[in-house]
This record gives C-alpha cells, sequence and structure tokens, in this order.
C-alpha cells in the first residue's frame, strides 16, 4: 500500500499549480490531511498529499486536469462516513472535498424532483423541501452527502418502499478523468435515449469520476405516518414475520431487525423504555389514514403468527423520531458493549427466501467466534449487518473478526446475494468481488480503463487494474 | 447505407463456418433475410447475409464468435417489433434470431422473481405465471420478447406505477462481442457491489452485446383491479387532469391518453360502445379493494374539476381486457384513418409539469402541417406518441412528417425531456441523441468502444463511431 518517494516527488509539480490555483481552498496540512484519508470504517489512515476544498464544477474540473497531467491520483470526499475505506489515499494524491458545495440548485415541486450539488447532506436536503411538503427518502442513517450517497449506491431503511439511490438518481454532472464537465440523464421520468450513463455513475465509487451535481427523484410527505415495534421469543421468528411480509406484497416503508444484543444496547444508549433485550422489528407505514391503518393490520396479523408480541404503536412524530433515531445510532449503542474495542461494520444481502438460513448461520456463526457482533438490518431488503468489536491491537482477534466477515460474504454470495448491499466495496470488500462476478469483472474493468485510462481515479479501490 | 461488394466478400468465410456449425439452424433464404431485416417502424428494409436461430447461450456465443474473428456485424432478432430501425442490417451481416430461446428457466414466487431466455415474450412469461398469483407489469402494446423489451429499456402502459425494464431487470446474461459468456446483476433486491453492468445492458440495443437470459422482479397480482375511462371537452383538459393526478402522489397503475382523432379511431375499429370521438383518458387502478376504491375517487374529483365526464366504470376482467385491447391496437386503428398510407410511430417523454405545453404545441403543430397525426400516450410519464400517416412515395408528404418528428423530438428537449421514452434510438433517432446528451455522448463512444472495439454489435445504430 506504501507509495514510493520517487512517485510522490512526480506528485509535487501537481500539488504546486494546484496550491497556486486554489490558494487557501487547497491545503496541505497534515490534521486535514490526516482528516481526510480514512472514512468511518476500521482502515487505518493513508493521507492524500493535499485537500482541495471545490466550491464549484469548475473547480473539480481545474482539479483533475491538473492533477491528470501529472497522473496524480484524485479521491473525491464529501463527509466522510463511508465504510469500507474508499476515501484512503492509497498512493497519496490529492483529495477533492466537496462538502462545501452545499447548495441546493433547484426544487421542482410540479416535477417531483430537484438539483443539489453534491456537497448538500440528506438531512440540508430534507430542511430545505421542509415547506414543500415533499422529501427526499434515501436515508443510510450517517447525514452524509448526496453526491456521497450517489457514488456507493446507499440505500438503507426506507429502500424497502423507495429504493436506492440507483432508482432515485435522474441525472448528474460529472467531472471526467481528463477533467471535462459531462451532463448525464435529465428530467423525464424515464428515457430510452441511449447508454445509462447516469447509472454507471452511481455506485462507481469516484473510480469513473467525479459527481458534482445529482437530479434526484422527491416524494410527498405521506398523509398518515405510523411505527410500530414488535418483540420476538427468537431470531427466526422476527426474520419470518419479514419474509411473510414482503412476500405478501405489503408496501412497508420501513421494516428493520435488531437481535437480542444489538437491542440490548439500544435500550440503555438510547433510554428506550418497555422493551426488552429480544429480537425486534421496527416498522414503518406510510400512505393514507386508511392505508397505513390496513397495512398495519396486515402485518400484526403475520406478526401474531410467529409468536410476536402486542405491537406498540406510535403515530406521535416526536416517538417516531426517537425510535429511529436509536436505530440510526444502533453502531454507537453497539460499541458501548466494549468501549476499548474498534467496529468493524459489515453488510450482505440475500434474496429474501434465504434470509432466516443466512442470518440464522451467521449468528451461529458469531456466537461460535467468541465475538461480539450484533445482528442488525434493512431486512426488507434482505440487507442485513454485522457489527464487529475488535481490538486493533490483538493481531488474533483481528484475525477471526476478518474471517467472519469472509464467511459472511461467501455466504451470501453462495445464497444468491451479494457481498455487499448498501456500503460499497472500498478496499474491505475486494476479494469478493471477483467471487461475486466471476467473468463480469472483465467488463468492469474494460470500462474503467475507457473511463479512466491512466487509472487516477481512486485508485486502489472496487477493481484492480 | 449501402455495403461495397469488397466487403461482402469478405463475410463469406464466417457465412460459410456458421452454415457448417448450424445446418438446418442457419438460413439464406431471400424470405427468411427480409423478414429479419426490418420491424415494425417505417424504414426500408436492408436485410442480412444470413439468419441463425439460436437455441442456446452456447449458440449465441459461437455465432458471435466466429461472425467476431472475421468482422462480420451481429444483429440480435427478438420478435421483430421495434420501431426505430434497430434490426434494419445497414451493413449486411448475421441476424441472430433469438425466438426460439423460449424457455421460462426458473420462477421463484418465494423473492417476486423469475429468470427466462430472452426470446420469452411478455404475454408467455404472464401465461406461465398464471397459477402462481404473480405477473409481470410492463406492457409496451407489442407482445415483444423479453430480452428485446430488456434491449430497448421498453416500458409502456403499467410504467407509472411499476417502472420500466430499467427498474424491472435484476441480472443478465449476455453475450459479448468477443463472444464471451458473462452473468451480471444477481438475486439480491439490491447490490453495492461494484459497476452497474445490468443497467449497461439495458437499453443498448444489440450494440454492446446479445442478451441471452434475463432475470426479473415480479408482483402478485392485486387483490382488486378496476379500469375507468372518462372524457373531456379538450386536450388540455384531459393533460390537466394526469398533471394533477401524478402530483397528488395517487398510485394510479395505467392513465393513458387519447386525442379525439385517436379515440374515433379506436370506437370504430375496436367497436367500443357509449364514447364519442373525444380527448379520453383511459385508467387504470391496483390496490386492495379499499385502496382501489380510494384512488379512484381521488382520480374522479380531479377529472370532475377539469369537466371531465362521468367516469365509466369497470372491474369485470372481460370488459376491462376489451378496454386495453382498444388501447393496444390504437396503432392499428389509426392506421385504418388512411388506409393506404403508411404510420410512423414516434415517441416523447417530458417532465410532468411540461407536458401540456408540449403536448398543445405537438397537436397545433400537426393541424399546421395537414398531416393525419393522433396523438396517444402513457401520459403518467410524461410519454406520449404521434402515430404519422403519409405516404412513402409522396416524397413532399414524407418530408412534411420528418419535419413533424424532428420538431417534436426538439421541443421535448427543449422542454427538459428526452427524444425518446421508449422507443429507442435505432436509427430513426440518431439525430437527436447529440441533441439532448452533448458532451456525454464521448462517454458513450468510448463505452461502445472499450466492450465493441471492432463495431460488430448492431453497427451503424445509436451512436455512430
Amino acid at each position: 500500500m506504501g507509495t514510493s518517494t520517487a512517485t510522490k516527488a512526480n506528485y509535487q509539480p501537481a500539488l504546486e499549480k494546484l496550491l497556486t490555483r486554489f490558494g487557501d481552498q487547497a491545503s496541505t496540512a497534515e490534521s486535514v490531511r490526516d482528516h481526510h484519508g480514512h472514512g468511518e470504517g476500521w482502515f487505518p489512515t493513508n493521507p492524500p498529499d493535499l485537500v482541495v476544498f471545490a466550491k464549484s464544477t469548475e473547480d473539480v474540473a481545474d482539479a483533475v486536469r491538473i492533477c491528470a497531467e501529472h497522473k496524480v491520483p484524485v479521491i473525491p470526499y464529501g463527509t466522510g462516513t463511508s465504510l469500507e475505506g474508499h476515501l484512503n489515499a492509497l498512493e497519496g494524491g490529492v483529495s477533492i472535498d466537496l462538502s462545501q458545495m452545499d447548495e441546493v440548485l433547484s426544487v421542482n415541486a410540479e416535477d417531483l424532483d430537484c438539483r443539489v450539488q453534491a456537497g448538500v447532506t440528506r438531512e440540508q436536503l430534507n430542511e430545505h423541501l421542509r415547506a414543500t411538503g415533499l422529501f427526499f427518502p434515501i436515508d443510510p442513517g450517517a447525514n452524509a452527502s448526496l453526491g456521497g450517497m450517489t457514488a456507493t449506491r446507499a440505500s438503507g431503511t426506507n429502500a424497502v418502499r423507495y429504493g436506492t439511490m440507483r432508482e432515485n438518481v435522474l441525472g448528474l454532472t460529472v467531472v471526467t478523468a481528463d477533467g471535462r464537465i459531462v451532463k448525464t440523464g435529465g428530467r423525464a421520468r424515464k428515457s430510452a435515449a441511449g447508454y445509462d450513463l447516469t447509472r454507471i455513475f452511481v455506485g462507481s465509487e469516484g473510480t469513473l469520476g467525479i459527481i458534482t451535481e445529482v437530479q434526484l427523484r422527491l416524494y410527498g410527505i405521506p398523509e398518515a405516518i405510523s411505527s410500530a415495534v414488535c418483540q420476538y421469543p427468537d431470531l427466526e421468528s422476527a426474520v419470518n414475520t419479514v419474509i411473510l411480509t414482503i412476500q405478501s406484497g405489503i408496501p412497508i416503508a420501513r421494516i428493520e431487525l435488531l437481535d437480542d444484543i444489538q437491542m440490548g444496547a439500544c435500550i440503555t444508549y438510547s433510554e428506550l423504555e418497555g422493551y426488552e433485550a429480544k429480537p425486534t422489528l421496527f416498522c414503518e407505514f406510510h400512505g393514507t389514514e386508511a392505508s397505513v391503518q390496513e397495512q398495519a393490520e396486515q402485518v400484526k396479523a403475520i406478526s401474531d403468527e410467529f409468536g410476536g408480541s402486542a405491537f406498540a404503536w406510535t403515530s406521535k412524530t416526536e416517538d417516531r423520531n426517537k425510535l429511529w433515531k436509536a436505530r440510526h445510532d444502533a453502531y454507537f449503542a453497539a460499541k458501548t458493549l466494549a468501549p476499548t474495542k474498534k467496529g468493524m461494520a459489515t453488510d450482505a444481502c440475500v434474496p429474501i427466501s434465504n434470509l432466516a438460513e443466512c442470518i440464522l448461520e451467521t449468528q451461529k456463526d458469531v456466537q461460535e467466534s467468541g465475538l461480539i457482533a450484533p445482528i442488525v438490518g434493512h431486512v426488507g431488503d434482505g440487507n442485513f449487518h454485522l457489527v464487529l468489536l475488535f481490538d486493533p491491537d490483538d493481531a488474533e482477534e483481528m484475525k477471526r473478526a476478518k474471517g467472519l466477515v469472509e464467511r459472511l460474504n461467501h455466504r451470501a454470495i453462495a445464497y444468491g446475494g451479494t457481498c455487499t448491499g448498501e456500503h460499497g466495496i472500498g478496499i474491505g470488500k475486494m476479494p469478493y468481488l471477483t467471487a461475486e462476478h466471476g467473468e463480469a469483472i472483465s467488463l468492469m474493468r474494460a470500462l474503467k480503463k475507457a473511463f479512466d485510462p491512466d487509472n487516477i481515479m481512486n485508485p486502489g479501490k472496487m477493481i484492480s487494474v
């Protein structure tokens, strides 16, 4: 992973040009570089040589053009919340921080769409939309930037109903690897006009170009929203409730699983009252008053079949917010189970019919590993997470944690699933990408080479070239 | 468009190898070649030199490998229903007919998905699914093959609720331009694992590879389905009903517009009773009994505001089928307005807020052109069609028809829309692709070159290389 001093010396002319072009919008300060050399994952920091704080698409294009001229690596940076090492500057180079590109450019309430600069966060967008009666549903937990969410094909708790970034990005502005500014997609709801460039960049993790603007679908805030919590005697019953709910076609907006360990941690961390440390589902229903009622009754009937506790209901905004804040804080709650350790958050996703087997085998594997690793997930999509707690200075424990992650990924793939439902490949999942996609990797490599022939865009991530 | 005799002579070794390899699965008969040299559009026939009837992915791979070796053009063929000249063998070469690859490979009712060979048609799939309580909603009117529908990113009447092929294809088997067999995507509902190769091939019109298998999302047949017909004093009122329905977030399953001329033609052609030749909406609602009722009442209230006639209701399957058959036969009905002429079917799609302006300006343009060209469309998506009737032997009339199409496309693009919502680019829309996408065309060209360096896959279509 190290970069030779000789290579780094080659970067010098580019760094000087960037400092001249960007002045106090560029920094080589160690603290700034360190901050930009990692995400929220467990990977050790690899700082870039320089950070550029872009304020416009033209800034990004200028920075990339200078880097391209000197073949210097470029790593786009949003809010730093990625989990699989996407932000690490493995070969040094330049981090382009887009967080100051935080303008909502337009909201077309009539067309249920908007255009934002890449640094706008999802919470900022929803705050901006407050008066319009619209919202943007994709919610990966972290208050990530919409550019970063696009680049990692993010999803989260609402995806079971509203889809992921794949379904909700209508178009993009992208700076290509040679520093050109390109617009993809458009504002029409559908189009059969040419290759789907938008979807090529959604999930490309900064390896094909830098996303600077995003056109997004919006939705009307539902007339009625209602949440429910239900607890189960065992994990299998909770998962089976989810499977039957999805198979019945109930348009549930959120259905989240927490295993007993995770629920115990959340009760303490988020001061949830009236619950036990048991396998638990957090549900949410969106619709008209009548349809929310209907959906909730349908799910309750299924839940009863599997021995679920009485639904703890709420349609009060305050209570709902507390519940979902607790869900979003699950990672931090999990970490309190072993405060001196680090958390390794990993995710996998399988077809819903294999979800019970995959989760139960994973739970058994966790128990046999002797590690603390609660299970939590967006189970309506077949997507779930492990948060493995490990001591980075304990090589044996780290090896056990990595082994558990490795087995989880191969298990998900064997069950017809994917090694990542939403976190992306980064550096953490590279070994599993080939296992999952086989020969198709050659096409991914051809695409990478076509769009980034000098391999300067976030090099060393996703696929090796 | 002509191919020199010298080039054609170079094809000979490949054609001989193909005849040896495929025996009576290959044909050079003139009638067979002519049949494979056009779709349902108005473009004159360009026959291929040979047609291969593939029975397996391996057949396709073998045929492509032989063609690749000798740089002979390859054109995939499904049911021949494409409208923009996708199937014309502009430079001769080999048409690979996939219609005999018509096996439904698996249905996973529990996961709401299935896998089909590319030659399975949408009606065949729905017939196959009949006993399962599931259906595949994408319905472009023609009984097209699912491979062809994937390749053109088809949509149709149900797309307003269920999305297009873009949203409903989970994965593919593809034969690459060098004859390798590659699987893309998977069965998980979502994945953040690598570039979205599936969506690269959806809508690629045979120019990047040949789709031989498709993994599709399925849906439960709704508990209740109800259709309604409503007629309006003018086109604007009909379109405004659509706009407000969509903007209100009503999850309508189908909402189709027919202008007065089209409705008049359909009344005669399909023997519809009790209607007038006025601007008309055909609507369909899917859901539980309660939600269908609720949706219909909401739309009726909007329709009343715009002077719509009393809803003509039906939830009888037989009546509904008659209605939708009439809608699907709109093209044939339109052609009866001038039986000696040819039909030029074109489509465009705009953001819903611009739909009224775009349709009304188009109607005015049609009136001023002196042509017969009814308007019909999947207006819930902002997508509509013109069927222009013209005499191919009347150069002046043909020029007027082409002028109308050209202005429609530029108008749609100027309104923030696309030159094709669902028919694809083929050869008919190539001039507008650049107008719509600008600099992004360079990325499309880079992709084409990366996946098909010798330009043998459906050459001369979509983008010029």
